[in-house]
């Protein structure tokens, strides 16, 4: 983090993100106002001391910050646009649809910078809002092609202000990337886990843990998601359509009983491109097997141990039979200490199987 | 466990699951000798206690369970059928293609009945075989048409033996299941993960915790999977062109604009199938999430102040942004402790997000 960004910042929208924007920013010394239309929840997050309440006339915001629900986020935009000076901005997880939106309602394309930050969504409300909700997490920032450098670079600050990593991209290729890494596979799970409609139930007994890891996410809010791929149908459809043309491929590879290893080959490599820490190229853990007994404890005595060893565990995965814990815990950590880790926790008794 | 299974038993093949089922037997008493192509994996399995070793003539083994390698299981029960009053059962993952491989190969098929145990594959060799390898799995058990019902028990009292949940079904049956639950979902990761090849190293960025769940497996070895899918090509071809019709619709959909909500809904019922504890309906855990900082130790405490609580954890995420923990916990547990839980650690000064 460098410079503060300039403010006084006005959030508009005083939910999870928008208190949680707040946060971070008051965190950094920046004037903060916030609205929302339901005061009760400005009350709360000026309660957490995310800001002060915004007053009509108190003042001349120098950067918007639109944190509503996506549908209205377009016409908030453009009514921020009132504020003569302000840069405009968002954080709507989808971002041609708000950003036409807002032009569509009189915005002004010269100020109006979009962005979206992938943060957390597992709680909403501004009691739930954090400072650090936005540490080390992405950023996205998609300017249009009006956009002036100086505002981009203002957005840019609120994401380093919020502890954020910012990454810029067209609107364009924001909603090509989230439909292809977050949007299409919601689908692909949920098409998944509707398989198992018709199986027998007998048939659903031998389900292991790739099938539950492939379906965890097909139990998601139906209605949200709806909303989310409606507001990205075209690009899910696209990603959707490439990967059907795989899929046929494969069926009849193995109709002719031919050899499909090249496309699990190239599973392996695509798999191999999710980013690591910051962007940066991929980090593959070493997995660090430990059997462990199926008690109150002995998962903590496992972790005890792990840090007295001074090692940090990046994952840590419990392998599953019939919906119970099988006892064999598996634990990532950076390749460099996975020895230290397996040969400390079996001097201290661990049950280790790397 | 009632009455332990009829010995004497001769395993065929000392590696993980000959070894293991050997040891599991002996726990129970049964007499148990061990064979293997390679010597060595016989002193090593005996030296870790499970069994004596086969020698010729030692006398008249009861049941023969085939633990050899997929591609020679079927010759295996074949020569094994030469223990005239013996029953001959295997315990390979795929069963139409091993048990056809021995009836061609000339086994007696009133003595055959296959077998399959869901059990681990995370190492292998002797040296790692466990007694308890087998507790609470499913071990499928698959009957050919001729079987006789006093060999089915045995084999069922083999697996209750060695501390599984026996489920019958036929070989056919077994194959559509795992196509359906196991070598489906391994061909839907290896794709979803293949898209990402042809993505911008930029759009690979925005990765979430979803996407990473979705292709967790294809990283899995390619030439393993290749020979799982080629022995059951048929079965898994037929439950991806099921699940290719389903994605077509969904294309189409998206691409007209209609209301997806009807399969995201089929996704979530779906996911409601997969089997609790013991095959009962299954369980669905509450999520508690809490945020903790990244540093050793943190994880320890955690799971030190659950088991203090005397609560046991079914399963643990931890969220990553950038390849890197962000400090979000999700705590599974049993919905009846889920309250004390979240209110156990928010008095030892967790920041539950429950």
């Amino acid at each position: 983090m460098s410079v503060p960004v300039a403010g006084p910042v006005l959030v508009i929208g005083s939910g999870l993100l928008g208190a949680s924007v707040g946060l971070a920013l008051r965190r950094a010394g920046v004037q903060v106002w916030l609205d929302d239309t339901d005061p009760g929840a400005v009350v709360e997050a000026v309660g957490r001391g995310a800001g002060e309440p915004w007053r009509d006339g108190a003042g001349a915001p120098r950067l918007v910050v639109v944190a509503v629900p996506p549908q209205s986020a377009g016409e908030t935009m453009a009514r921020a646009s009132a504020f003569a000076a302000a840069t405009v901005t968002d954080v709507t997880s989808v971002k041609v649809a708000p950003l036409t939106a807002a032009l569509d309602a009189g915005a002004d394309p010269t100020r109006l910078v979009g962005g979206h930050p992938l943060a957390g969504r597992e709680t909403s409300g501004a009691g739930a809002a954090r400072h650090d909700l936005f540490d080390d997490r992405v950023w996205v920032i998609t300017p249009l092609p009006e956009g002036d450098a100086a505002r981009v670079a203002s957005v840019r600050d609120l994401a380093t202000t919020c502890g954020a990593v910012p990454v810029v991209m067209s609107p364009e290729d924001h909603d090509r990337a989230v439909a292809l890494t977050s949007h299409a596979p919601q689908v692909l799970s949920s098409l998944l886990a509707a398989r198992l409609l018709e199986a027998d139930p007998d048939a659903v007994v031998v389900s292991g843990q790739g099938l539950r890891d492939m379906t965890r996410i097909a139990a998601s809010d139906p209605s949200l998601w709806r909303a989310i791929l409606d507001s990205n149908a075209a690009s899910v459809a696209d990603v959707l359509e490439a990967y059907s043309r795989d899929l046929d491929d494969v069926i009849e590879q193995l109709r002719e009983q031919k050899d499909i290893t090249a496309a699990l080959e190239r599973g392996v490599a695509g798999r191999r491109r999710i980013p690591g820490k910051h962007g940066d190229a991929a980090t593959a853990y070493d997995l660090v097997p430990v059997v462990i007994r199926d008690e109150p404890g002995e998962l903590g005595r496992l972790f005890v141990a792990a840090g007295q060893l001074d090692i940090n565990l990046e994952d840590v995965r419990i392998d599953h039979v019939l919906g119970k814990p099988s006892g064999l815990i598996e634990l990532s950590v950076r390749p460099e200490v996975s020895v230290r880790l397996a040969e400390g926790l079996r001097s201290l008794g661990f049950d280790v199987r790397a």
